[in-house]
């Protein structure tokens, strides 16, 4: 079998970072490129901080891309005060890096999807932890893509528990329900990696001292963010016990979905609340192409994340 | 192991009276009572669907019991038009039986619950297949059965599909949301048979002409009996592929789990809107006393299910 590839697809706030930095870790993908989405952050902040992660991660071939910078329904964005308060006015924990020295691609996020699907077919695995406005445009401008791309791992979605913008929807969801629809409904293989199971994956002070004391800049760097992320969760009252690995955990079940139970499910989102929920259309399907996750080895999942993260930031 | 003794809580339509027949049939426990309810009927005429069911099927040693007549936070309840659209004006799909020659018994369905918990303990299994008024109202009156019940396995709720009275909420749930809410965030082990499954298991007029074939009394009544269901789905557009066995399903579970995939899974019922779901408050706790069916093995179940009411109705 050769080599995964991986296309991340982010809205590139705190929890964003991380998923960079696993996926440059793991050893079972190659992380081929970054496309831009707004949601934590707007699209061309998002852009930045990808670009300037990498740099610090000193990962300069992953090529960034720019993607679309509103939804599907809407003619612009701009990002919630709630998003604000949670990854910082930056996206990343109000933690300054110096400007990258490379810019974002030439060629759109879109395209850039497009172009790999056909290359990579069944070997491609998008992981989009923001809203899912690039990947919808990319299926809708070239369908053949749709029974081209082999996994969709994504972070979103709250199944078996209450949404975290309204008790039906999760933010990314709730950013473009018709997109995210679309790609529930059209994907060959979905897995959803929704707040069923990323609440369950909770980083503390404890974790971000460990790379603190690796002695880096790196280290420092992340420690930084991600404290952010920990003392917003506790000033909002999100949660006092510590801060979600949301888009880490989507990444590490791209790779790897034998860290979570799945349920087969075919799925899709109401247009009006952004609520996930079984197909009914498709219920009696014996064909299920999407796939929940409903329960996560935690202690499995933060060993593997602390080692992988321990090590690129070493 | 003691054999299982298991008490139905019916509120006594169509489906509630092949809960019965699978009961009487299954090997696996000891069928020692049936409590009623409002829900699908009035609970006067449930009780009396229940004895004349028993009597039809020569059941006559299990005692029915008269239960609470409205939910817990109403002072009445009038059976709603499409409850009798599905289940017929007499619940039992307007089949005329005999009058029954036994009573409805002279303790209340609450304090039968209340006094078998305490004789039976673990080997208790409840399985009620309407509004949980009666169920709560027991472990409200006598706080020790919480402790003392085996295992309750009902038929009620969706969690991963959408409610059939709205988009968030099952009939049953819907009837008394605040004491559904009640037994699922107390009860010691709950297992919950939501439409998630049971919209899965269909019955058709194939099945219901094997009983009529039986060329028994009680093959041509049950057969009656689920054709005038099985109509109304259809009419009513419900179901086209066939009429759902709701509760029958519920007591398959109840003595066989290996039937579904349960989810473990702490849950919790909105009062507002009655919709099943992950209990915030309870998701981190290692212990998990909620159990959700999520899957289940059609097939076999329907064999089963076959096996049984043939044997039971020849």
């Amino acid at each position: 079998m050769a080599r995964k590839k991986m296309i991340l697809d982010l809205d590139t706030g705190v929890d964003d970072a991380l998923a960079i930095a696993y996926a440059l870790a793991t050893p079972d993908a190659d992380l081929i490129g970054i496309a831009s989405s707004y949601g934590n952050t707007l699209v061309d902040t998002a852009v930045e901080n990808s670009l300037k992660l990498l740099e610090l991660l000193g990962a300069t071939d992953v090529p960034v891309y720019r993607g679309l910078s509103h939804s599907s329904t809407t003619d612009n964005f701009e990002t919630m005060q709630i998003s604000m308060d949670i990854h910082g006015k930056n996206g990343i924990g109000d933690v300054e890096l110096p400007t990258a020295k490379r810019p974002v691609e030439d060629a759109s996020a879109v395209d850039f999807i497009i172009e790999a699907a056909h290359k990579y077919q069944d070997e491609l695995i998008i992981v989009p932890t923001g809203p899912l406005t690039n990947l919808a445009a990319a299926m809708e401008k070239d369908p053949e893509i749709v029974d081209l791309i082999g996994n969709i791992t994504l972070m979103g979605g709250a199944l078996t528990v209450p949404g975290n913008v309204t008790p039906y929807t999760e933010a990314n969801i709730n950013q473009d329900p018709e997109a995210a629809d679309y790609v529930y409904k059209h994907a060959k293989h979905l897995v959803m990696v929704g707040l069923d199971v990323t609440l369950q994956t909770l980083l503390t002070k404890n974790e971000t001292q460990e790379w603190r004391d690796l002695g880096t800049e790196k280290g420092r760097v992340f420690a930084d963010i991600f404290d952010y992320y920990i003392d917003a969760y506790d000033r909002l009252d999100i949660n006092k016990n510590g801060a979600a690995l949301h888009d880490p955990l989507a990444v590490g079940v791209a790779v790897d979905p034998k860290l979570v139970t799945l349920l087969p499910l075919n799925m899709m989102v109401t247009h009006d609340d952004g609520r996930v929920i079984g197909d009914p259309e498709r219920a009696l399907d014996p064909v299920k192409t999407g796939f929940a996750a409903v329960e996560v080895d935690t202690p499995d999942y933060l060993d593997r994340f602390m080692n992988y993260t321990n090590n690129i930031l070493g």
